[in-house]
């Protein structure tokens, strides 16, 4: 079986969700899961819950905040140490799927280039499914994926004022 | 905490993943979660995943394959039984969230209608958080909905040729 490389982007909610529903079935049909969160250092409940499956390893390559304006030299130490356990694990057989959660994110900033990470991801083995999460995913991205969704904002309760909760956003 | 509902419609891939991931995330935070599956009696990757978690239930409400041109008795009567359920579950505390996931499919086949379905999540108590799924949402559920995300089908590897695949799609 190939692998691919998916592609979730958009203004809306429902990029990382929808990574976090294919480590949980990829894990259900025995795969083994690698998810590395760009730009997020943070505590998610979805960490507790990934910590019942032996086959989904999670590591974060952020600060415990999200930048403001400018990054600072943590964010990029901690993105550029993702990138390259990733050059590590991506050519490797250690892993079915590899989930770079917000590495559009870590784009954006310029945290590393997009040359950077398509060499990283060109080095994969044939089996190896790829997901890649984050808005303001650049061109060379839409390319090379053999799958985009764009997550689109129709409505958010943010709008509303409604703030982030516990077990929904985080 | 007042509960919101979310609906994830659009054509590109993402949108059950997304609401299996919004469970992850609930499950993870100490939330019950109930998962009824509309159109959907096949067996799926993540249903093994998810017997993991006391705190996630699911029930399907459809057949062993996908409805073809017309719906068949066994169609309608799979998701009327879903709805009865539903009606049952949404207003009592038993779950903190509910997932229904593909009812715009069942919307779209007219297996009930938008009105009995708006009926039904009317009766929700405050803090119930309810995941609507499926292409072709109705405008009734893009008013209702406090949150709506378009996943928009840019570039699909089923366009290739590609088969759906164990662990990714199913």
């Amino acid at each position: 079986m190939n692998g691919y490389i998916h592609l979730y982007t958009g203004n809306g909610k429902g990029k990382t969700t929808a990574a976090l529903g294919l480590a949980l079935r990829a894990a259900g049909a025995g795969k083994k899961v690698f998810i590395g969160q760009f730009v997020k250092g943070m505590h998610y409940s979805e960490l507790d819950a990934l910590k019942r499956f032996s086959e989904i390893t999670v590591k974060q390559y952020g600060r415990k905040c999200f930048i403001e304006n400018e990054p600072v030299k943590e964010d990029i130490e901690a993105a550029r140490k993702g990138l390259s356990d990733l050059a590590q694990l991506i050519p490797s057989d250690d892993y079915d799927m590899i989930i770079m959660d917000e590495v559009c994110i870590a784009l954006y900033y310029k945290l590393f280039t997009v040359k950077e990470l398509i060499n990283v991801i060109n080095n994969r083995t044939q089996n190896l499914e790829i997901i890649l999460t984050g808005r303001y995913a650049p061109d060379e991205l839409y390319e090379i994926a053999d799958l985009v969704s764009e997550m689109k904002e129709i409505k958010h309760y943010y709008n509303k004022g409604i703030q982030a909760r516990k077990g929904i956003e985080y």
